[in-house]
């Protein structure tokens, strides 16, 4: 059940109208694997600077995260990652992106890894994803995240990405501006007619969209009262997801939409709190409340009525 | 099986990046009241000037609306509302507002139908909801629904509304203005606590939220790939919602969302054509399918999984 997660290990500042934090440890690999770790045996692959703190090498170790893959650049320093939210939760804004040891990232898996089944590439350069996937011994179930930035600057690249991968996540607008529609059925439907199986359409606080050949499933997000911190939760929920779906012998519809409730229900911890100070300090009970708490929220009986007709109409 | 409906009559210019109509039959009471007619029996209460069309009037009788409380003021004109909607069908954009014989509308319920089980008040000044409201004997289900104007213009009547109505409806940017705070469950809180039962809170394309004492329900929208004109959707959900709920006995739980389950597909029908040229003219079997296929884009299995615990953290 070991699932191999590649992507960005960052230190990040958030400022959020729910207070700020400094150095929190962010970046998609982080939050991707120690929700999968609730799940499953995640292992990483990535890169960090000299200035990374042992503590939270520590903290992966602690949660079974096989860090074997995480390289340590001792000429560098950490990716550093500095924004904020305002009244609109939904809405990141970036005031510096520092790649540091990341611009130079050139992933390689170890070869133990190599016959991963299950693989998350994060939000990277989807050139490196191609790389990895290049390394990669017939894994039965890739699935990728993208950025915007992605879309504008490596199109080619990206789509390549998304004809290779079982699942393609992104959010509504990345989706939107990727297909140059503004119907999110219309961009789903483009997006298989590439190849890819399965799309996800994150929406924030409105939940997610998956589709495949012939389904739909609608997923409403986890009610919160007070979102704090909404940084990670998209790499969360696909920690949460994958984390499942490694458990399983069968991928049925079923199943897929099982694991889109666990990865909502991941991701409704992580914004609870900043950085992982949520997400790394779960109770099994608090996980399976919520998600039985989620099909309470969406449940309702078969209609059975009988509609009058239109009279001459 | 009467619904009592009060709202306006109006005549819309439209445009949309779809196309446009001029004068087309538009008003909450013509949606509201229109959805309701493939459930139950109707009975409108507005006014309208000498402009209004006997098409119009005539297509309310072919559905077996009840307009003897439809005033026609042989010496005004029909209210008229100009607008217009971009790339975020989203977002109404009013070029002009003339509101004519509703300026002066002063509601009449007519003796016979003071005793109407099920009313639905449609968004109009909050100061006439409440002098409707004192000519009925003892209703069973009061709905009402708002816009912003009223929430800054008239909120003392309106909090009265609240309190006396049984179902509140409000879109998600009304209920963040009107509870100030960003918080849709917070705003709901609020609004519980001035004494409302039911709180439903509309997210046009993300679908809506009801709130009550100690349940939530999360009913996404019906997924369409081309929306031709949003106008009149919300006042279509009420008309299905309240048309639904007015056949039975007994309102639980599960009752209620299947009504939001049937507002929730009628205004997917308005949305696919402008005005009520598709909502006018529905065959039975499109709505129970519509129904049916909501409860498929929802539905998932029950999990149960071993989460494994947090180690040593």
């Amino acid at each position: 059940m070991s699932v191999l997660v590649v992507g960005s290990v960052a230190l990040d500042n958030v400022r959020t109208p729910f207070g700020e934090v400094e150095n929190a440890l962010g970046g998609s690999c982080s939050y991707v694997s120690t929700a999968i770790s609730y799940f499953s045996d995640p292992s990483i692959v990535g890169v960090v600077g000299q200035d990374f703190p042992q503590e939270h090498i520590e903290l992966f170790k602690r949660r079974g995260i096989n860090t074997a893959g995480l390289e340590v650049n001792e000429g560098g320093k950490t990716f550093h990652w500095t924004g904020y939210y305002e009244y609109d939760m939904n809405q990141a804004h970036t005031v510096d992106t520092q790649l540091n040891v990341f611009a130079d990232f050139n992933p390689q898996v170890p070869a133990d890894l190599r016959r991963s089944r299950c693989v998350m590439l994060g939000n990277l350069d989807p050139e490196l994803q191609l790389k990895v996937l290049d390394q990669l011994e017939s894994p039965e179930l890739v699935m990728a995240d993208t950025m915007n930035f992605w879309i504008s600057s490596k199109r080619d690249a990206l789509i390549e990405v998304i004809k290779r991968c079982d699942v393609m996540l992104m959010n509504d607008a990345e989706a939107r501006q990727l297909c140059d529609t503004a119907s999110l059925q219309q961009a789903a439907k483009q997006l298989m007619a590439l190849g890819v199986k399965r799309v996800i359409i994150k929406k924030g606080e409105h939940g997610c969209l998956m589709f495949s050949n012939g389904n739909y499933f609608s997923a409403p997000a986890f009610p919160l009262e007070v979102v704090r911190d909404p940084t990670g939760a998209g790499d969360t929920f696909a920690g949460g997801f994958i984390g499942f779906l490694s458990r399983s012998t069968e991928l049925s519809e079923d199943i897929y939409r099982q694991a889109v409730i666990v990865g909502t229900t991941m991701a409704s911890f992580t914004v609870e709190k900043f950085s992982l100070d949520r997400l790394a300090h779960l109770e099994p009970a608090e996980i399976t409340q919520r998600c039985a708490q989620l099909r309470r929220h969406t449940e309702f009986p078969q209609i059975e009525i009988d509609v009058r007709e239109t009279a001459n109409t």
